[in-house]
């Protein structure tokens, strides 16, 4: 298989953190969505929803979307299991994993989108033209500030998000924190456990530059 | 197990054609939401996040989130399969499932609540209070229109979401649909392809009355 990969963006960091931690290697191509190498119709052809990360397999298949090629990963090669190793870890992870998505993940993308002079006209990714909405981007601000509460209340007394088991759901909440940065929102003082759980998860050689 | 459920709101319901599918029977205590039962102090207590559906297993254990709950019975009540039979398929079931969340149940959540009275300081689900956002509920109904004809053009030349293969997709394409009347947005009249496949998919008997 194949990955087709934006080394600096968030979703595509995700997918390149998750392969780490699989200590699996998966031959990769950069696309750079800065310069549009998304948009063109060769990239079009192949992944006409233009999104990043996109997964090819051997027998020309394309999966797009995070949580679809790291469950595929996790089926392929399922030691450490990331996804949950019983039916209700299972569940928990998804029912986590969900809320961080969009609390975590669709907060920051919300203030980013919908502020950034790059994404005019373009404050939802994919083919459809929407755009940007200024209450929308003040709104994500808030849940972000929200978002970082109440994960700092969580990590008082949890090691990672599920107790004493590391998931994919650490990884969607400390790529939710950093692109936070790209909105100049950072981890508030007050909130130390959230700070102490983001240093160890920087520690990690999967994340480790 | 148990299901704590508020029959007539959409994501309880994508639950209950779920479970339908599966053929199973699980007890379930409706919840009733209009009349704010899900904000009470009893109800916070078991679950913070003061959402439904919400599944509690015999452990007293507690999953939030219509697929955690679906995957947690996917997993114990392994037939038919809904997620996906070969990594290749689950994988696909994953990536089209959260595009449908997305763009069809999320685009007319925005639309919904952030336009109707009801939901007003209230227009994302959860303890955090937010305002309502009249451009958001605008472009919700502009993503409505543009999931329709997108999905569409899918059934021009698909049974399913999946092809041959039904999965949960379906229903969370059926109750985008459904839920698409809550804020008087029909099938257009134009989109034939996804007017037969929405018939197919009233006539079963998960979702016939």
């Amino acid at each position: 298989m194949k990955l087709y990969n934006f080394a600096m963006a968030p979703n595509p960091k995700r997918v390149a953190i998750f392969i780490a931690e699989k200590g699996v290697e998966i031959e990769t191509i950069e696309v750079n969505i800065r310069a549009g190498e998304h948009k063109t119709p060769a990239f079009t052809a192949i992944n006409p929803l233009q999104d990043l990360p996109l997964l090819q397999l051997d027998d020309g298949t394309h999966i797009n979307q995070v949580n679809a090629i790291c469950r595929y990963i996790d089926d392929v090669y399922p030691e450490p299991p990331l996804y949950g190793r019983t039916p209700e870890e299972r569940a928990k992870v998804e029912s986590w994993n969900h809320r961080v998505q969009m609390e975590g993940i669709g907060a920051v993308t919300d203030a980013f989108r919908n502020s950034s002079p790059n994404f005019v006209g373009r404050a939802i990714a994919g083919p459809h033209s929407y755009e940007q909405i200024p209450a929308l981007a003040e709104r994500g601000r808030l849940r972000i500030d929200n978002f970082m509460k109440d994960m700092n209340a969580h990590f008082a007394d949890n090691q990672f998000v599920l107790g004493d088991y590391f998931s994919v759901v650490d990884i969607t909440v400390f790529m939710s924190i950093e692109f936070a940065t790209w909105v100049k929102k950072k981890i508030p003082e007050d909130c130390t456990h959230l700070q102490r759980w983001f240093d160890a998860m920087s520690a990690r050689p999967s994340i480790k530059k």
